[in-house]
């Protein structure tokens, strides 16, 4: 099977154990919101992760899809609750939870969630690394809320530079990306090694992407993207764009744009296009692509010490595929 | 040494616990907030239930200290994530944390407490049942948030009855109760039996002490119960009294007075004695102690099948004063 083989069959896998796992109970109103967010849930990145990283480290793949799920529904647990905090209207083009019902609705619906994903863990009678996989799962859960925290604070600062926009990114989006690795290389019975290697990997690839998030936001066929070009100048989000920008920037017009945006945190959208300009003006594109280029790089460096199987070959293309975006 | 000394003593032990756990960490924007609910916790029953009936059965209860931390935190979780939804000022004489600080702050703080919680349960490799205690916890999360959904939409409907209004408080408030004992219990390496008996007193404890809220809330000595009488008169709420009051009313003055309390949503301050003369005529009060008095009387009566030690004399004793509220 080629990647993309592998890829969609560990996916039509995951999607069917979502289907069945998440609930058809009673109260309706709690289950039917759960239902909602699982589904079209895109391209399941992390439970694929964990997935083939237990094939990686020579187990067997399927024994971890139920971990997989479990990241999943942490991760939507995660959306859900940001969705309220950010205020967001949208998600994947459909209305955020707290819009279609409400914010009460949305605030248990993510608690409920995170019992779901728990109870999806092995327990020590199923598997003898259980332990370690639920460490994991609750590091993760902790850490996701200091990320959300940090970002949080993060857009009320006037000034931030790279150490601080690394640090939040690393805990909101990079390390989720690890767990997911870092769980179904325990799955597979990995070796220390092998397990310190994914998780190198995985973490490269969640800081690799997060910036690449960034990057996309201003430069992405909108088409493809779906997303609305620039909402996060908009937004007033401090994307690594904003930050370069700040170190680059040095004429007054530059400057001066640069503070209008942070001091109203975020520029109407007749503005983009100045902004876009701007980047451009300062080659800040360039150095988020390179960044991106060397965050991959990075990652691809600690492949030598994995096995030479079909699953490591899958992470290999899709880590270029992503590098790329293509999927 | 008697009762309340005991009491004293688990309770300072919990305490120094709550103390030395909760995080002093950054971001202080999540661990602060984190701090300031488990501080001044009140009676800290539910922990107390754990500890001691880790003792029932024969086991040491200080062993069962971590895990009791666990359910107050759990059960501090959802109180931080209930007061948004109810949007509540006050809990305990102090401002709720979305009042302090924000919504968004008072999600995350809510969430991360989650994680801390499941952090305190044994691994297996600490203790033999950890993946039965693990379990009854995720239960214990589940149903506290379907408890709360059906909270929500109990309230939301024009009309209830005894049945529904058990299942929601059996869910909402008297599981975690229950769950409290269970977790002691196995701690305790408990046997079926005995679990069994600690788990229908901690039901029935927990569904009297919710009506005995409900009671309170109109008959209680403002100074010594600390709440402002009638609340949930004003909140609209539908409580025991309520429920009771609906089915019990038979003249066109009560009747109305009911309908305007649930058209309403609620009724103003100055006609909350008008609700207190109704629950009086109709004999509501007389009808919620006698449910209380019933509930107790029940969980006394699976006293039989526990080992007689000071533990068991204390349960008993504290469920004797509770039917009085006295602590």
């Amino acid at each position: 099977m080629d990647y993309k083989e592998i890829y969609s069959y560990y996916l039509s896998l995951i999607e069917k154990r979502i289907a069945e796992y998440v609930p058809q109970l009673e109260p309706e109103r709690l289950y039917e919101p759960f239902r909602y967010i699982m589904k079209e849930g895109g391209k399941r990145l992390r439970p694929i992760l964990t997935v083939i990283s237990a094939g990686i480290v020579g187990g067997n793949p399927e024994k971890a899809i139920d971990c997989g799920v479990a990241i999943e529904i942490l991760h939507n647990f995660t959306l859900v609750h940001d969705d309220i905090m950010d205020n967001s209207p949208l998600r994947r083009g459909r209305q955020t939870i707290h819009e279609k019902w409400d914010s009460a609705t949305a605030i248990l619906t993510g608690d409920v969630m995170i019992g779901y994903a728990y109870r999806l863990l092995p327990n020590s009678a199923e598997h003898q690394r259980a332990d370690a996989i639920r460490a994991i799962f609750t590091n993760e859960l902790i850490e996701v809320c200091e990320g959300q925290v940090l970002d949080m604070m993060f857009n009320q600062k006037k000034e931030v530079d790279k150490s601080e926009y690394f640090q939040m990114i690393d805990k909101k989006t990079a390390r989720l990306i690890e767990s997911s690795a870092l769980i179904g290389a325990h799955i597979g019975l990995g070796s220390d090694n092998e397990i310190n290697a994914l998780k190198h990997i995985a973490r490269y690839i969640g800081l690799a992407f997060q910036i690449q998030d960034d990057l996309l936001d201003m430069t992405a066929n909108q088409n493809n993207f779906g997303k609305k070009l620039g909402k996060d100048i908009v937004e007033g989000k401090k994307t690594f764009l904003i930050i370069t920008a700040q170190q680059k920037a040095e004429s007054m017009t530059d400057k001066k744009l640069l503070e209008e945006f942070i001091d109203n945190n975020g520029l109407p959208e007749n503005k983009i296009m100045d902004m876009d300009d701007l980047f451009k003006r300062n080659g800040v594109y360039d150095i988020a692509q390179k960044e991106i280029d060397f965050l991959f790089d990075s990652a691809k460096k600690s492949f030598n010490v994995l096995k030479k199987n079909q699953y490591t070959e899958m992470l290999l293309r899709m880590l270029e595929s992503m590098n790329k975006r293509v999927i």
